[in-house]
């Protein structure tokens, strides 16, 4: 069956405090975006690869593609107005039937057996959403105080979240609403029921300075 | 106000996939449980210092003090079936009246800043529990199947959970039940409320060996 991904990289880098927007910072010697599209490469070099980025970037973009002389092919899209608006057009990129992954532009440490995970249960049952365990102790705000939330019941949601891409295109073909998080509760919208596999712990997506000195040093040395 | 720290260090070192506990695994030159008293030290050189170890870990701990020149003052109590009675064991050590903090020994990166807030806000308020905001997507699961959580309305709970001593000692006078996960818990159970802080991205509980290699780059780079 034929895979796809759509890498979603449409952050500022205002958490990361830079003027230089998060995706395109270099680590170790590249763009971050670009250690995220050589994830999915190396998985299967030949998914068509689709990344949405803000219009303001493409520039920028396509310099650093020269510049790093960055030979892994994939389309650019644009990023519309939401992340949902950004995904949909993705999404308008894909010809053919298959099963689509939806990834955060800044995790680029998705593991080659999360990718298998995702990728053939998506094939399998319709969609499947890498999730882990949380170490620690959980709480829940409630209006009046918070009470404790029993760790083994809650998930941390990784990406890619990866789907049937008929099923995936017609959820996007709803009207957007605010509630829309991310792919798991749009498909969730149209009444299909997600599976859940096994991410993996180095998944991160790189948010902040902490997560940017974590990155280098997964990426120097491995984990 | 004094102030005191119950470091509970009970880790057998399983999910490390080593023989030596990890609490007594050398990070930077030195087993992981002095750089969590160090933290405390540090903080408050005037704090009692209790560690919780398992009875037949206690020779090891000894051995290391004297290997390492370990010149922290500290007192050493025995670790009992559960959390709940190695607690309740460090609890007895301390006489006086004041604000108790109780802390995993695998959490050495506890900010000077976190300490201050949990100290500070347990002297004035009675309890200080140091929460995050989690970074990714969330799913609770159900009977049937799972749910999307908001992220916003929960916090990863993270350690020293403070108290004043008198109002946690008489919490741990309780018979114990299995619901008890953690000192808050017990304090809920006698209709304490309790008052989250901001903790420190940083302060990661070492439970695996991915945790080791960040602590590693903590520890040499800072973050």
């Amino acid at each position: 069956m034929d895979q796809y991904v759509v890498i979603v990289a449409g952050g500022s880098g205002k958490r990361m405090g830079s003027a230089i927007p998060k995706q395109f910072m270099e680590l170790g010697g590249q763009p971050l975006l670009m250690h995220t599209i050589g994830a999915f490469y190396r998985f299967n070099p030949a998914m068509q690869i689709i990344v949405v980025l803000p219009k303001e970037q493409m520039y920028t973009w396509n310099s650093l593609v020269e510049k790093n002389a960055f030979y892994i092919p994939h389309q650019v899209a644009h990023g519309g107005e939401t992340r949902f608006h950004s995904v949909k057009n993705g999404l308008q990129l894909i010809q053919g039937d298959g099963v689509v992954g939806i990834h955060d532009g800044v995790r680029p440490f998705v593991s080659l057996e999360t990718l298998q995970r995702c990728y053939d249960t998506a094939a399998r049952e319709g969609s499947a959403i890498p999730v882990i365990l949380p170490v620690d102790s959980l709480r829940l705000l409630q209006e009046n105080g918070h009470v404790m939330l029993a760790r083994d019941k809650v998930r941390l949601v990784q990406t890619p979240q990866v789907f049937l891409s008929k099923l995936l295109k017609g959820a996007y073909e709803q009207a957007f609403t605010p509630d829309f998080t991310d792919d798991a509760t749009v498909m969730e919208k149209m009444g299909h029921e997600l599976q859940l596999v096994e991410g993996n712990r180095e998944n991160i997506k790189i948010t902040d300075p902490v997560d940017w000195r974590i990155a280098q040093f997964i990426l120097e040395k491995g984990l």
